[in-house]
Formats: structure tokens, sequence, C-alpha cells
């Protein structure tokens, strides 16, 4: 690890003008070698690229292929907080045995997406797709419909599926509800502060809960975790979110549960693939409310990324642990 | 007080079947006087009743001129929040000068009211009108200004005009965003547990607000209290909310400031008319969010309706003091 002098640090991050700036003045010291090519989005696969094999460190989106082939690469960190394309047998085994530590975004999207999940939550509770839409007169019955269909989430039940940072920060914004909140977790730390069960202890509390969160990533364990086994442990009329990835629920499942009814309703930040194409069942589904994956969204995200990735850079040249170590 | 024996109760109260069982098996032992004719809506001005003059307790929207006319009447519980028909110096006077108690509903909706604007505030910060309309590819313009539009409140400011029941567990669900709270209020009682400000003190934590809050119930000092001059001492864009009165908004006013872009958007439970008509200006304002007086509404209304009412009923009987006493 080069503590003294300058490092040569790799960015394919697509960043607006002034988080650009801000990351150039943060590296200010060392080298920054700019991509040939930028990535069009995080979420696309990105190209193999030169520059990289000299870098110490790389930020963004950078190829799988291409750290492999990068012998001076100590540190990864990515720019988001998914990291599906990593993710493999293959690229663990690799970071391991040549120590390669690789941390991820996490924290920059956080409390965007426990506050986005927590939007869906507060907009169920209170219809507001239907009463946005309804500009009936007092006393009708489809303003009836909308007056007597909200239903507090005071004490009711709510299952999250994945316990992470996101999971931790709605947990609080939960708090003056004094719901009843069980998390699934793979491997649970005993750390959690609240009700923790395995996967294969998941039917019991999806029978018990009135909310679904699903904030799961993409991965081999997860792909069609939700299908229509799971949709049927659900107690009837119980409301599914997913924030997670589009990947992790069975789509015709989730919509013939929605059309019988089983699901109440469901919010869905991700779907697979995205945006959905037009036509697709889901688009119509009853009670179906779709966002097209903003939910890690904010103003000043570019921002927030640079300082969190500063942040990392500054606790590497002193020698701290990272935030959001995935590897 | 009839302490013994049983009393007459008059209702009014428009109630759903369930309710109407409710309220019949608890107040089992007196007699449940029906008046002749049902008021529509509690918002529509209700009859006379010859039934009212037996009653020495009346639930529900008696009228006004029927009150003065009944003798043996001790106490009436409004079944609404709201209570302009009986908020005027003529009526006051009457009710002190023979000692007529009179109670609202406030605690049946406080929760619901609260749970709405929440959903409001929750909804204006992660742009969930625009997000559910919006199905772009992930990187398209439209996808990019509502993937980076959402602001957390985290932190930020919030001043709610009218410090009661609602505004108490407004405050208590903002919690977790360690939000600067101010409350206005006529009379400061100095036990609110917030920063309290009275009208005349209210151009400063308008300055400062990014959220104005308004739960103002209708009568003389309120109509319009939200103006031209009050919009502008907002911070510019700001976001302003009502889920009190629509009379207490200058409504050419509000949709001028959000043509301007003073004002950032604005979420409206109230109206005036209700509804608004056709073509009116809001309905086509820019980030104007309109939901049909639901703020209040929830499944099983009525019958918390009813409980309140009976648990009142009970104190009433017991020489206990009253819920939500307003006169």
């Amino acid at each position: 690890m080069a503590l003294d002098g300058d490092m040569k640090i790799f960015s394919d991050a697509t960043l607006d003008e002034t988080a650009e700036a801000l990351l150039r003045a943060g590296v200010a010291g060392h080298e920054l070698l700019v991509p040939r090519k930028l990535a069009s989005s995080v979420l696309s696969k990105s190209e193999a690229d030169p520059a990289l094999t000299e870098a110490e460190i790389a930020f963004g989106q950078p190829d799988v292929g291409g750290i492999a082939g990068a012998p001076n690469l100590r540190w990864v960190h990515l720019s988001s907080a998914g990291y599906t394309r990593y993710d493999t047998d293959e690229f663990c085994a690799q970071a391991a045995g040549r120590g390669l530590i690789v941390t991820n975004s996490s924290a920059v999207y956080a409390q965007a997406c426990a506050e986005h999940v927590f939007a869906f939550l507060l907009g169920q509770a209170r219809c507001l797709p239907q009463a946005l839409r309804t500009h009936s007169a007092n006393g009708t019955p489809e303003w009836r419909a909308v007056r007597h269909a909200g239903v507090s989430p005071q004490g009711q039940c709510a299952v999250i599926l994945g316990y992470g940072a996101i999971a931790a920060h709605l947990v609080k914004l939960l708090a003056p509800f004094e719901m009843r909140v069980i998390a699934m977790r793979r491997r649970p730390r005993g750390d959690e502060g609240l009700e923790v069960v395995t996967p294969d202890q998941l039917a019991g509390a999806l029978g018990a809960a009135d909310h679904v969160i699903n904030i799961l990533p993409d991965n081999a364990e997860s792909r069609h975790f939700i299908n229509a086994a799971r949709l049927a442990q659900m107690k009837c009329g119980a409301v599914f979110y997913n924030i997670g990835r589009g990947t992790t629920v069975d789509q015709e499942a989730l919509g013939a549960a929605l059309h019988s009814g089983q699901l109440g309703a469901a919010w869905l930040d991700v779907t697979d693939p995205e945006p959905l194409p037009d036509g697709h069942p889901l688009l119509s589904a009853p009670n179906c409310h779709l966002t097209p994956h903003t939910a890690g969204g904010h103003r000043g995200e570019d921002e927030t990324l640079v300082r969190h990735f500063l942040e990392n850079l500054r606790r590497y040249t002193a020698g701290e642990s990272l935030r959001d170590r995935i590897m």
C-alpha cells in the first residue's frame, strides 16, 4: 500500500460537473486515470480499459476482466450498492487470492432507499395513488371507497427481506409506529436489535406480516426468491414492496397474487427488465404501483458518491478499515 | 346530570351498520332518539329536529338553532373534528350561559390526519407523483430528473400552523428525521415540548421552513391566513401542505406562488370549495397535488367514532372530565 507519494487512481464513475470537480480536488497529489470510454450507466457492462491496468485504486464500475488483468490493483470502490457482476465465486476467489479489497457505495443510497420504501408504506397506508386521482365530492361512493380504505401501520407487522444498511435505517424510521418488525438474514449476527429469522424460518413470519419489504440483492440464491409458494405463505391482503432487484421476484406469480387478491398491493421500484415493456401485465395489474428504479436517487447524489469514496480514500491512506467493504 | 336511570340520547351521526350496532349496544339502558331526517354529510348543514328538543345528550351534527331550542340538552358530542358552525361568539356565549358541554371528535381523526400529511411529506421527499408516472429507462433525461430530485427531510425545518392533537402526533412521527420543528399557536402553553411561535412571530419561522404544514381550522381569524404576504415570507422552494380547511388559504395567491416557483409544491387535502370545479387553476398548477378531503379517513372510521363517543358517555356518566372538550 503506497502510504507515501502519489497513487494511480482509475475512475470510470459517471459524475456531474460539480462531483467531477470534487473528485479532482479530493485526489489532488495522486494521479487520476481517466478511462478512454465512460460507461453510459452503472448497470451496463463497462468495457475493459487499458488505464485500469496501471491503477492501484479503481472507482466506478471497472470491468471484471479488466480487474483480473490489472496487476497493481489493490482496492476497487464500486459506485453502486448492487454488485451482481462481481458477486461470483470466481471473482471472490480472485479477490481473496490476491488480497484485493472491494467496497461498494451502500451508504450513499441507504438513506434514500429507506425513505423511498417508507414513502411507499405511507402512500399505501393513506391510499395516495387512488386519493390523488379522485376528485369526487364528499359522500359519493367513490369518495367513501378512498376515505375508508386507509389503514394505519401503527402496531402492524412488517417483514424485511435482507438486513443491511437500508433495513437498519428503515427500522429507525418505523420506530414511532410501534410495529412488529422481523428481518430475514442469511446469517444472523445477533446484534440486529430486532427479531431475525433465517430463510428456512421465513414461512411463519410471512404469515404474520401486513407488509413484506424486499431489499434482496441479485445473486444466485435470491433469483425468484419471491415465488408462488412464498406469496401463498403471506397473509391474505398483505402488501409487497421491492427496492432490491427485480430478478428476485417471479413476476408472473406476483401478477397472479395481485389479481387473486392474495396480495393487497405491490409497490415496486425494481423490475425485470427495467423498464417493463409496454403492455407488460404488471403495468395494469390491480394495485401495482411502479417507480423507475429511483429509490436510491437524491439531489446531489453524485457528490455524496464522491464524498463517500474520498472518505474511504482517506481511510485507505491512513491504513484504517474501509466503509462498506464487501470483499 | 342524570347519573341514575336512563337518559335521552339524540344521534344524527351517519354510521355504517357495524358502527350503528355498536352505538345501540353501547347506549343500552338509555333511550336513543333517532332524528326524522339524517344529514347526508357531516359538512352539510343539518336541519332542526324535534327529537333533539327532548334530549340531554346529542351526538352527531345537531342543528345550531335546534340546540338553542332544546332545553334539556347538557352535552353535545360532535362527530367531526371541525366545528365551524358552532365556533361563533353567539353559540359560545349560549353554551357558556347555560353550562352546555361541547366535545368534538378530534382524537378519532388525529392519527389518520397526521399520517396523511406525513405521507404527503414523504411523497414529496421521494417525488412519488412524478416517479409513479415515469416509465423511462435508466439514464434518460426524464429518468435523471426524477432520480436526482429526491431530497431527504433529514435535518430540514418544518413549521406547523395550529398545534393540537394532529400536530402532536405528527411531531412523534417526524422524530427519527431529526428535523427542526416549529409550531404556531395562538396561545402557547409552554408544555408543547418544541419551538412555539405566535402568529405575530411567524414571519421568521416561515423564512426558515422547508415545509409549511397547515392544520388550521376554519374560523374568522384563520380565513385566508395563508395569503400572498405570508407566501412571500416563505423560503423560495418551500413546500406547503394543507390538511386543515380550504378557507384558510387564498387560493389565487397559492396558484401564483406555484407558478412563480416561490413554492416548490403544494399538497392539499382541503380546498374551497370541495371538490374544486373542473378547470379550476389549482387543478393544473405546477406541483399541486390534491386528495379529496380524505386525511382523517380510515378503515373502521365509524366504529372509532362511536367508541370515542361511548368512552365520553362513560366519563359523562361517571362525572369525569370529557375528552376533546372544546366548550
